[in-house]
């Protein structure tokens, strides 16, 4: 039997268009099986076809001619993995316009104009298929897509990026400074030259969309998230979170409750014997709890070449298979679901951790503590060890106050931060995080 | 749009069938957004239709009558959820004939008879649906069987036996016996009146023949793997493995070697920092590692009404969809895949903990650690604790020592085993467990 095989063309050949074209190779006839018919990469295109690869690709196959490649008619499937959301938006529509599927790795596009993207899919009768733009190689796309039908999701937790979550690794495991893990993390590849999309939790943020859009059918703008990053988290907060039986990672969130959905990136203590408070380094880890289900957990390589082109390839088999084709109408992306209240930001119940640095001298702990209590805000631990016999540049020594709080609301807790930045025994450098239940 | 319902047959309305009973009902209209057509619970097969069920059916659904619902034309899929396998293979067999689709959770039953009935069910063109069969709420054959399709599978370590699991976890947890934490196992339900099957490996590995089909396209009988269970483990082992930083898990495990897959179900030792090692209680865990994408890692609730039904309603969801009827061809199930060289059970490869009972007299170590030394044995580390002052019912007191071993075979230690047990200081009772990378 002939089989036609799936026409495939890449956009981009970076990191993980090599990843892809190296498992296209290696894995042909493996693949051709798994597929029912072959996966032909047919064009690739680049912006600079002298710039050296390390990958083997015959020299026909690689162009600098995008127009070329999106008017082939012998193209069944654009892998749009170019990065940045402008030109590829334009790219993915372009395709989708000219009767062809999308496979694609973006999740800052998908977050950004997955609306108009998947709309005008479902619009066309075509497909988009994302497995790899949320954690890599956790297949948490076709989890919460597909083998958690049966469910209504109830809560998602997850450690989605990895860079920050390198950079938190090392600074407890390894002990460093937040400053010199980052530059580890740039000198080992997981982090970019400009990190801020990683640390600040927008990364995170953008991929919990896409899960948010999957698991609750709504279509929720990052902006309406509560998100924070990992930038003003320093050693004492790591050995302090562990004193407490902590670990400090960035959690992004998104939880039905009696607000509504609760959704946020921020960094967050986690109970030691907890999963999540173990996946360390680039890993990502995704906790989801399911009405039938119940908890189902999930971790594995949320990054680097292979294990992303893992979820791509696995995208295009879908494709060749017919599966992804049947699935993608059915996901609700090109209509809005049933609205979901949105919980707002003061509303995001927790307790939380709290770390001032005071005045080491009378009726501090008073001060602050008042405070707290006039906001209705309880006490469950505080830490304050003994200052240092030398207090460095200050005349008066000041030590850091770590207060654990009782379940409360953001909004107390913002409220009582307020007034504690006017007390002038409290100094400005100040750490407020979730804690995980 | 008129849409056809998927019309299922369900056999069986014990623990799992109320489980998806309740599902179908509680969750109609979400189910038919995602399968985009109803899932209509046509006829429900029950043995004793006097007996009260946990669940609301109308009476006009529930029939004794097996033969009338597998000749009913106006069934789509039966769902079989009888358990046992005599009359389960005929039903299957049965259903495929008349031209129906089949969803199963019934893991003894394709693993005896799967080679038969995954063979009939491609030459019929028919689907065999089973992601209920492994690890309950797990997708774990989802997994192996579409989202690793861009990789060679290279080992899966498993927990995969709910039973055994939880009287190991309380064991360590609540320092119980192995006999009061089966009897406790029994009384709340995790374990069957005769829990044989459970915690001698065998339910474990009929499970791990489903995903080495899967992931290694190869039809392994049972009896080729090495299985033992979790009968002999006593408090003393259990302490000890914790004394040498180590948990005791019964692992299922398939790896691709020198020799060969290796294929075992036994007692392992896993660092206490793994994962696996943390799993406790009820659940189940897959370790996979695949050469594309690495390691990835997924727990959750291997059985239960709900857990379980979460997995059969998400096969009835991709066969209402259509992805089960393309995927299940591709799956290579009924033809025999390229052979692979299966380990012997000598060529098990390990570290090994040995824990004997010896006389508490001079040179009984040095006659142990001879017969070790001649077969090439080396030890890792020793554990002698001081005989109690009181020897209990034995003239000569007898007490533990507990060897781990380097790396060596488990042929190599089995012949060791038989010298040793020559010894006279040395009594029967023997423990040998593997030890995980």
């Amino acid at each position: 039997m002939a089989e036609t095989p799936l026409r495939i063309a890449m956009i981009g050949l970076g990191t993980v268009g090599s990843g892809v074209a190296r498992i296209l190779q290696q894995h042909r006839e493996l693949l051709q099986q798994r597929a029912g018919r072959p996966l032909e990469l047919r064009r690739v295109v680049v912006r600079d076809l002298k710039k050296t690869r390390d990958v083997d690709l015959p020299g026909s196959l690689v162009t600098d001619s995008l127009t070329g490649v999106l008017d082939d008619p012998e193209v069944d499937v654009v892998l749009e993995l170019m990065g940045g959301t402008m030109t590829a938006r334009d790219v993915v529509l372009q395709a989708l316009e000219n009767g062809k599927d999308v496979v694609t790795a973006n999740k800052a596009l998908l977050c950004q104009a997955g609306d108009e993207l998947f709309g005008r899919a479902v619009k066309l009768g075509r497909t988009i298929a994302f497995e790899a733009a949320v954690a890599g190689g956790i297949p948490i796309i076709a989890a919460v897509s597909q083998s958690m039908s049966a469910n209504r999701i109830q809560s998602i937790q997850a450690i989605l990026n990895g860079t920050s979550n390198y950079i938190l690794s090392q600074m407890l495991l390894a002990g460093q400074s937040y400053s010199d893990a980052l530059g580890q993390a740039q000198e080992l590849g997981y982090a970019e030259a400009d990190p801020t999309l990683d640390i600040d939790g927008t990364d995170a943020a953008q991929k919990l969309t896409l899960l948010v859009r999957l698991a609750f059918g709504i279509s929720v703008p990052v902006s309406d998230f509560h998100v924070s990053g990992i930038d003003r988290i320093e050693p004492i907060d790591i050995s302090s979170a562990g004193e407490l039986g902590y670990t400090i990672k960035l959690i992004a969130q998104a939880r039905l409750g009696e607000a509504g959905l609760a959704l946020s990136v921020r960094p967050t203590l986690v109970r030691k014997d907890r999963p999540l408070a173990q996946t360390h380094g680039s890993l990502n880890a995704v906790a989801l709890d399911g009405d039938s289900v119940g908890p189902l957990w999930m971790s594995g390589r949320g990054a680097g070449s292979l294990p992303t082109a893992s979820a791509v390839v696995a995208d295009l088999v879908d494709m060749a298979v017919g599966r992804a084709q049947l699935t993608f109408p059915r996901l609700g992306l090109g209509t809005p679901g049933e609205p979901l209240p949105i919980a707002s930001r003061d509303e995001f119940v927790s307790r939380f951790y709290l770390r001032l640095t005071v005045e080491d001298r009378p009726h501090v702990m008073a001060d602050v503590t008042d405070i707290l209590g006039r906001r209705g805000i309880s006490l469950a631990s505080v830490i304050q060890h003994e200052a240092p016999e030398v207090s460095g540049d200050a005349a008066s020594p000041h030590v850091p106050l770590i207060i654990m709080t009782h379940r409360t609301t953001a909004g107390a807790i913002s409220a009582a931060e307020r007034e504690l930045d006017d007390l002038k025994t409290v100094r400005g450098n100040r750490v407020c995080l979730a804690v995980a239940d």
